[in-house]
């Protein structure tokens, strides 16, 4: 239905061996059916269909069922992070404070839409894993929001968000808006590109303190 | 952990007979269950002590598991359309169209937070559920879109929203930053209302065309 980066694609080290392509088109189906079926209905022959192997192959790739779902549900948010801090890393040292959160918004969506199988595997299953599956997962979102926590800890220290605001309920706000997106958006509709512009226009506007005072 | 309303509490139809009250304590018992277990993990038993009933008691006022689950996940959108749909119908005919969606997103939040319970469980188990319980879900989710999608139309009409807006991506994108607050709020921490102030100020400022402009 949708365009979507496949694991494959997103991976610089997954390299070009077959045993590696094989691997990731398994994450991929496995993806995809944990975000239709959910974790209880998630099942290997299914999984296997999908990838067109045999689905005792799936234990050369993966020791268990619980392992492979564990591994597309900190597909999305550990690589999302890395990504993110890779991007911010790169920028010049001039970026003001409120360009970066826009940076962070764009990195977000893209990851999460292009990647959209395995963020609505993460967002529907999250309440869905076993205790001992959910303390890693719970790790990685941690992490991640605290690059966003430290994006918005700048912008208020540079007097780029409004007064009204509490940081924190408006960067979870945001956060919210982005990561919805993957419940609704429709490649067929929707460029990424138009959803980024939109969040981005969105969230500059209502967190800056006074619109003249743009940069 | 958190006060939340319960269903006896928010409709007023539920009356105050025994048979009521009981019925709505099996509801918000499903509700906890079915938010922390999700729809495969749900089991009557759990419920029922949850409920502090015996297990065959639920029969008597539910036909089968599944269409409890079905009323608990429909309480959520159902009602909070209604709601909705009674706060708007007894404004002052003078009420402006960006103040119109200041109120629905205090109604939804108020509704969302008090009972996120109900929330929680239709958000995480949306995509759990299968195929027929699915389609009621579904209609009334598209109903109670249709009313933001009025309240959009309105404000863009009256030039209340910036042009550099896609009206219909805008709202998705505000929708989810409020479905979103049910999976972090916390009632210990941040009060309701402050959750509400903080998404009308972030809204208003980013969907507002010129902050002069604004009456």
């Amino acid at each position: 239905m949708a365009k979507r980066r496949s694991a494959v694609a997103v991976r610089d080290d997954a390299g070009d061996s077959k045993s590696e392509r094989t691997r990731a088109r398994i994450l991929d189906a496995a993806a995809h059916v944990l975000s239709v079926k959910g974790f209880a209905g998630t099942r290997l022959t299914d999984v296997a269909e999908h990838a067109e192997l045999q689905a005792p192959a799936i234990y050369y790739y993966f020791p268990s069922r619980e392992n492979l779902i564990e591994e597309v549900m900190l597909c999305g948010i550990s690589e999302m992070r890395a990504d993110l801090q890779a991007v911010l890393a790169d920028l010049p040292p001039e970026t003001g404070s409120m360009d970066k959160i826009m940076i962070a918004i764009e990195t977000q969506l893209r990851h999460e839409l292009e990647l959209s199988d395995y963020t609505t595997a993460s967002i529907r299953n999250s309440g869905q894993l076993p205790e001992h599956l959910r303390a890693r997962q719970k790790r990685e979102e941690t992490a991640y929001g605290r690059i966003w926590q430290g994006l918005f800890a700048d912008a208020v220290a540079d007097g780029e968000v409004r007064g009204d605001l509490d940081p924190r309920i408006a960067r979870m706000l945001v956060m919210g808006a982005l990561n919805w997106a993957a419940e609704w958006w429709d490649s067929r509709r929707d460029s990424v590109d138009l959803i980024v512009q939109n969040a981005q226009a969105l969230v500059r506007t209502g967190l800056t303190a006074d619109t003249t005072r743009k940069k």
